[in-house]
């Protein structure tokens, strides 16, 4: 789905980005999603400092926003929930389907990603301080335990639910922060799912749509003005 | 509402804990909600070690589980979501209303929750620990930014989005993880928050009923039996 400057979906998503975030910025979430439900949409591209009014849209000053003709929202769980709704393929419309959907969408946004990004965090903006070099096996083993978790649920299965779900596309994306890592690919079953979630045609379309803001917007090296 | 050993509503929580975690375990969202919804509701006790097949209901072992005759579902998150789905009262039926709360239901989980609950764990888990005293001022202060973040949002309103909603259910329940620091008193508008969430009639008979268990089961100290 062409990003479309008229349509009536916006998201938010950042100009630029540090190298190490390129690719996992929370906007991935809600394009991916709106690619899964082939539903277009606008990009509102913001920066540092934050346009004004920026932290009445999103409290902690983050991305995506969504807003459209019925809703203003932000935190991507809530975004892909919302977008979700719109279409059945996400989220079944049977009440158990449905919330064993919601419940991974939770899942991994409150009991698998705060301890992937604990370990993001120590090995790129706090690499090298004492506490963080100190912190960082009981990290790692924190965050195995959790892949193990996962990876044991999931046994054989394609999708956590045995269908691609909302869930899923949290899961997958939260896997991701682990990229500088090879933790994903010492749970093989993991390691195909993570791969299983990035071959999809939507994921891949909201990835390069993602960068390509990034590409376009790369600050100038010093003295590369002409 | 009494709690009802035939009610269609079952979940999930522990026989006992330890001091520090009773009145904050995740079952407490579960049961505030279902009283406000004025949901009967029975519970499952368990404990260390766990019932055999649990892992197969929850993942991480943790609570609640809930079930009905409708679904089963884990993640406190999803849970409120599906008992507020019942009634109108923890969730507004009009789009914006609804992802309104929704959006701040994943908030207090995943913007709010993970900077608490590391501080949490430096503070109980791993006190004394070299990595845990050189961490914890960064810690606190990122505590406080996120404290902050949702002062400055609610301002002088009553609740996050006017109304009281599940969101405002699972921040209250995230910002009592703090109860151990003055943290939170130091926004007089988030400790009035708090003081009004827990002043519910709701919250009270779930609390009260969360303790009952464990002071119903709590361990017998060494030579005190008779």
């Amino acid at each position: 789905m062409p990003i479309n400057p008229n349509a009536d979906i916006e998201i938010t998503a950042f100009r630029w980005v540090p190298e190490f975030a390129q690719g996992v910025v929370r906007d991935l979430r809600a394009r991916w999603a709106l690619e899964e439900a082939g539903l277009d949409y606008r990009v509102r591209l913001i920066g540092q400092p934050r346009p004004d009014g920026y932290v009445k849209e999103q409290p902690f000053e983050q991305v995506p926003v969504l807003r459209d003709s019925h809703v203003q929202i932000f935190e991507s769980g809530a975004i892909v929930q919302y977008i979700a709704e719109k279409k059945e393929d996400l989220l079944p419309r049977d009440p158990q389907g449905r919330f064993r959907a919601i419940q991974w969408t939770y899942a991994a946004l409150n009991s698998v990603e705060p301890a992937i990004l604990n370990l993001l965090l120590i090995d790129v903006f706090y690499k090298g301080e004492e506490w963080a070099t100190l912190r960082r096996p009981g990290a790692e083993d924190f965050v195995k335990l959790k892949l193990k978790r996962v990876s044991d649920w999931l046994g054989d299965k394609d999708w956590l639910e045995g269908r691609f779900t909302i869930g899923d596309l949290v899961m997958v994306t939260v896997f991701r922060f682990l990229r500088h890592t090879n933790l994903v690919a010492e749970f093989s079953n993991l390691a195909s799912y993570v791969k299983r979630g990035e071959a999809r045609p939507a994921f891949q379309q909201a990835l390069n749509d993602q960068l390509a803001a990034f590409a376009a917007n790369a600050p100038q090296p010093e003295g590369a003005a002409a």
